[in-house]
């Protein structure tokens, strides 16, 4: 057991960077995985940038974000997001928060992501909209209590990926892989909208184009693709995460 | 022969890694090359991304994209592209399959590319568009079959470049140099144009204007001088590819 | 004392390399510091670009910027900004003076800046303009007189940021992680603000969420964690300033 | 004198590799200097990208643009605009032609470039256009005849910087680090000027601004301290030029 969460932490920790080197993660945002042998508890990093996230970094919590992990170290204070969406979905494996400057301009305008390529179909024909102030009115803009997961969780439903007003993005996957592509090409796709509308009016993918795509980058031939192109890319600039002690 | 072929699967690594490097390939899309002295075939990495290619992933392929070299790596899904327009283009020696981010709004939005200063000229005075919905109705945006290359062939007909609607583009040279200076300088006329856009109105260049000046861009001085350039600058960035064993 | 003034001047040092590495300060712009057991003085680089700024370039001035430090290296000639400011508001430990591109473009347009998401409502609930011709007429754009010091100190108020028409912005905080802390995440919140623009109609935090999130951003533990983030991706980059003498 | 030309020599070397860092030059454009003695010649790099300009790259031209140093490598097609300019304005020591992403735009639209920040201003009040269609018609959009030269520099008059339709810029300077200096800084107008037109109103300097800013910037402090600046950032690259022989 303890081999394969060293694995895991270690994986995650490479998320991690993947995520930070490909420019979804800045100096905020985090991704969660859900434990490999108990599905009752997720990992996610002691509060620190994604970038700099190390396999020792890896805390254990429950379901209900109680830090299982004996340790001093400080937890994210929006650790809800990622237990009340393992709560709600025993389907979703791994999960990203993030606030992308491709993603955060459709939170800040209320418009409505579109997929318009082939890979940004990888984020689901329907990406929904949850916004704090519907039922908890001014907060500091960050999700921080039980019942505000609980609302993002339902605002995110069966979908891939849910948008936050005036915050930013909430995606999972079935595993780690499939949460990073997804979170990369989802912001790819919102980074084209953007420049397309600049130029004339966007036509997106037709419904069953999109579904068919979807699924088709979702394989595991694309994905493997890209994950050996983001762990070398991080390798050469020497960014890969230290081997850390269990 | 197998000299040439050894220096061919140099170049055709080179050439992956030139595009990567310079913004026009990224995790997705490849180059192929006419094989040195076999026309009847071709050469193409085996799917790995263009950032990584090295000279010993390089497979041979017939024309009608049948892997020919023994191996049980995988082929990409897109191979159909390289085959069918070597079948109908007997002028071509190299091509370029690309989803760059300053080509893709041109087609998402289906605006016509114009060239606006001379380099851009090289992609041709027209650039024609390919629907896959046309002929073959929802797919997965991918062109996998003899008859979805054959009909993107038919669509670029004589012309040097081809946008396909919601995917990406399709670039073809005499040879690898021409290929990739074409993919390069379309690439930043697609960046100018929407640059422009967003200023004030675009005043392309006259067809005879676009005639000459793609003639003179195409001659060995300016080609020559770009590829020292990109080839130094990979050398500096340490990403020339490995000299592989035949 | 030499003690605390010694790291005053390397943290001082540190603040214009994060500040430049970050992408709000280029060749010019400047940040200073109120000397660490004098409340009578200020820190502030001799004439030299940010990112080269080293803890021996770093001169001691009075609150009225006469250079106490002896020393023939050239001062910069926009100093009054930070005296003049540290002679108006006690409650300000460091002001960082820049020309970013992002924030520039508000100060062209004379658009107003709002915060758009969390991290840039650190910039306060209101940012004023200062416009210099108003009460000097046509000048050098720059910030040279004691009188325009004291005039854009005026503008600026109590607030936490002051835009400079046609010329940059001046950011405060009650220590040096703060004005950093603040003077990037402004910036971040402009160009966001810019891209949100060319998609759709800008929806900005309410004055209370504003509020609440100013206030929870500004917080040891994500102010630390951004540091901690910034100085490591400098130390990679092998930018860390070199420790001088005292 | 061989000491003088060496190191003028290595300084336009210099100027070249700052100019391509700095993303005012790419594969193509150049910069030349009027010889340090001989003020009937001027030096140009052979005909190779700038990035990668050695001083041993450097030849000889009159100002006619025949090539004095005895060597079998090509110069650039378009000499001409540096010899033209030479023989019509003897206040001019150096000179840089480019293409630039933020000043094409501009040649593309035929906008005005206006001085929206004190720095911008030192490409002048005036930034005349010229168009070879109107005096040539069609051509491969280069200028490689006397007769264009010399058109072109009709056009510039007096001024600092000419704008060339569908093409790029040519940039004159007293000195060489005036022709980069504003060569940098008329580029970042041009850019914040872009972006602040897709964000409002653009409200450039005053005349009266604009002439005060200009003259102000190019002191030898500001210009001083740019110099230092990016001649550092070349060097942390490890991009200086080698020293070569004379």
């Amino acid at each position: 057991m303890s081999n394969s969460l060293d694995q895991a932490r270690y994986q995650l920790a490479l998320a991690n960077r993947i995520g930070a080197h490909e420019g979804v993660l800045d100096g905020f945002g985090h991704i969660s995985l859900c434990h490999p042998t108990d599905p009752s508890r997720y990992l996610l990093s002691r509060s620190r940038s994604p970038e700099l996230v190390e396999p020792a970094d890896i805390l254990e919590f429950t379901l209900d974000s109680e830090l299982v992990t004996r340790s001093d170290v400080l937890p994210y204070g929006e650790c809800v997001i990622h237990g009340c969406i393992y709560q709600a979905r025993a389907d979703v494996g791994a999960i990203c928060h993030h606030h992308s400057t491709a993603i955060l301009p459709f939170c800040i305008a209320g418009v409505e992501l579109q997929p318009v390529f082939g890979l940004g179909a990888t984020m689901g024909a329907i990406v929904p909209f949850w916004d704090s102030r519907d039922e908890f009115g001014d907060t500091p803009m960050v999700v921080t209590k039980p019942e505000q997961g609980q609302s993002l969780a339902r605002a995110l439903g069966p979908h891939a990926m849910v948008l936050m007003r005036r915050h930013g993005a909430t995606v999972v996957g079935a595993t780690l892989q499939e949460a990073v592509f997804r979170s990369i090409f989802s912001h790819r796709n919102a980074e084209l909208q953007l420049r397309t509308q600049a130029l004339g009016q966007v036509s997106p993918l037709s419904r069953g184009e999109a579904e068919l795509a979807g699924s088709y980058s979702l394989r595991e031939r694309p994905m493997g693709r890209a994950w050996e192109y983001w762990t070398t890319r991080l390798k050469k600039a020497g960014e890969l995460p230290p081997h850390g002690p269990a």
